[in-house]
């Protein structure tokens, strides 16, 4: 028999998340040196991480055939002082990739509805097809969120859930604390929104506003958040919601008992610490956009104005500029499956990095004439 | 409004796994110092992990801000060499508590039903429960698996998945390769069978057999087995299953990404090369085994015979001496949950922690006569 018929049609027709290529894979495929390639494919900090996270993985490491804490208490803590929350308002995933899956796993079910914007993170669409629910994808202004259209929607489709990023990937595109204020005291308090602030520490003071304390006025507000960017701990696999007391309740009902290991819990304590780390670490992102949005505009490229670590950009057969680049030995990715054929995102390096993959681009682009 | 409403009555309606205490709570709520406490609750590995596996962790962190290896290659070639399968019979979990989640989520929806042994192992109904599928528990013989009653029930309830535990936590029960060969060749091949593993290493050879092999006649068969227990990597969360290509396709379908951490896919490899580790945690456990069942027997407590790397016994006031034995220092665990309310199970532990829990229990015992 076919035993891919055994499971619904919803998980027979997801198309699995296409990550960045890893260095490894590429040297393998095209016989490169590993040191020679550069990867500005999935947002990842080109600082690494903190060293008193460093310090703090290293120390945990002397623990760890216990099973980690299944209630995350010294990192929730940690989270809940910075925020001035309580414990009960604070769930930990396993990257912020899995608290967006809780929020799918505890609230939608088949025949709900979701609804978020295109050109989205595409995990909104897949975690709420992963469940049998309905996405609804509302159109896009200047590739960025549409408030108003998607407060139509949902007032028109009654989701449970909306998802909402600010900044979005791959777009880079940012909406204002009014225009979120306006959106939040708008919808209907039953339907829950998803603000996935992922990119948050890449915005600068006159953009970043505390969306925590939204929480009071507005309990059906989940904000997301993670370790993955600004704190240099994509490969640990640590992510955190911020939510009223019985969503998160319904959260850890379907959240995996062991689902953050221990030496990411170490390292996210540690390094929520450590704001220097976080300040170095947006610095050096703000002269890196400047450098590498420069060199777009001298080759007469256009790209999306990104508030992220990252910039998606305009370029003519930008699938065969992707592989040529992959040949020359950077990774940078393909953004098709966002409904942006003619677009590529590259991640914001080091200055180096940066350098490497503009001359990279400049020579593909060249050859491709 | 109750912001729980919102969830499906059946994600409401989940009792979450309780774990085993950790050292530092207990320590926090008796005001104890954590040098001083035994923890015999989770069948955690008393040698730790692997030398090669902690030089490999440390050796991780090296790139920890880049995100793990999505598709696992190197694990997932390392176990495809040793139970000599394709890469694509190979799926990972974060802990092999992820690989039966995705079961449920791949194979699993709201109507669909899961057949399991009365005294299985909680994530085998918990997971059924949280995708809103019905789980059919069938009446145990001498608390382990009854293989013919569950396949009287499967043919009854025609469920999409059997979960089957050998050895079953936490009854620590076994079945034989012609037990389960009869149970597989009467079973309509329609039907998945999860065969969870977790404690396989702890078996002898006379009892030890290739279930990976059966692959071949059996494509209904899932294979899952952990890195958690013998391996010692508890806290990093890694696991995998082995199962026919079509199955772990869908597997892959629901899989987060990067749901394996890369410091886990870097230990798990290089534990998999030391056999001597795996070798000395058995004995270890062979003897701690017979030091903790004479314990038991010279008290007169009944147990269940175990091949696991724990056993539950019987003692009256269960509840209580659980209680008097955390304030003694010594965390075992409660299965009450396990409809087992006058037992209690502890894992075997080096032959100084083995010492220290029986003299707790004979001290706890005496008092409380």
């Amino acid at each position: 028999m076919n035993y891919t018929e055994l499971a619904p049609q919803y998980v027979r027709d997801i198309a699995p998340y296409q990550p960045g290529k890893p260095i490894p894979e590429l040297a393998r495929e095209l016989g490169l040196d590993p040191a020679d390639i550069v990867k500005l494919a999935s947002n990842e900090n080109p600082l690494g991480a903190s060293p008193k996270a460093i310090a703090a993985m290293h120390e945990a490491i002397a623990s760890i055939a216990l099973y980690p804490d299944g209630n995350g208490y010294e990192l929730k803590s940690a989270l809940s002082q910075r925020y001035e929350v309580n414990l009960a308002n604070v769930v930990l995933g396993n990257g912020s990739n899995d608290v967006l899956e809780l929020v799918a796993h505890a609230f939608l079910s088949p025949g709900d509805k979701a609804v978020f914007s295109d050109h989205a993170f595409a995990v909104y669409p897949l975690a709420t097809q992963a469940v049998g629910a309905t996405g609804v994808s509302v159109a896009a202004k200047n590739y960025g969120h549409d408030l108003n259209a998607m407060l139509a929607a949902a007032i028109e489709h009654q989701p449970k859930v909306v998802f909402i990023a600010n900044p979005n990937n791959p777009t880079g595109t940012y909406f204002g604390e009014i225009e979120l204020m306006g959106f939040l005291r708008a919808l209907p308090q039953n339907i829950l929104v998803v603000l996935d602030e992922a990119y948050n520490e890449y915005l600068s003071d006159e953009f970043r506003f505390d969306s925590v304390r939204y929480l009071k006025d507005f309990p059906n507000l989940i904000i997301s958040r993670t370790f993955s960017k600004a704190y240099g701990l994509a490969g640990l696999r640590v992510g955190y919601a911020i939510a009223h007391e019985q969503v998160v309740d319904m959260l850890n009902r379907v959240r995996q008992p062991f689902n953050v290991n221990s030496v990411a819990q170490a390292a996210a304590v540690a390094a929520l610490q450590d704001k220097e780390f976080v300040r170095q670490t947006y610095l050096l992102n703000q002269q890196g956009m400047e450098q590498i949005t420069a060199g777009l505009r001298a080759m007469g490229l256009s790209f999306i104005p990104s508030f992220g670590n990252f910039v998606s950009f305009k370029v003519a057969g930008a699938a065969h500029i992707f592989r040529r680049l992959l040949e020359l030995g950077v990774i940078v990715r393909p953004v098709a499956n966002y409904a942006m054929p003619d677009f590529l995102r590259v991640s914001i390096g080091t200055e180096q990095e940066n350098a490497k993959f503009l001359s990279a681009l400049e020579q593909a682009i060249g050859e491709s004439k």
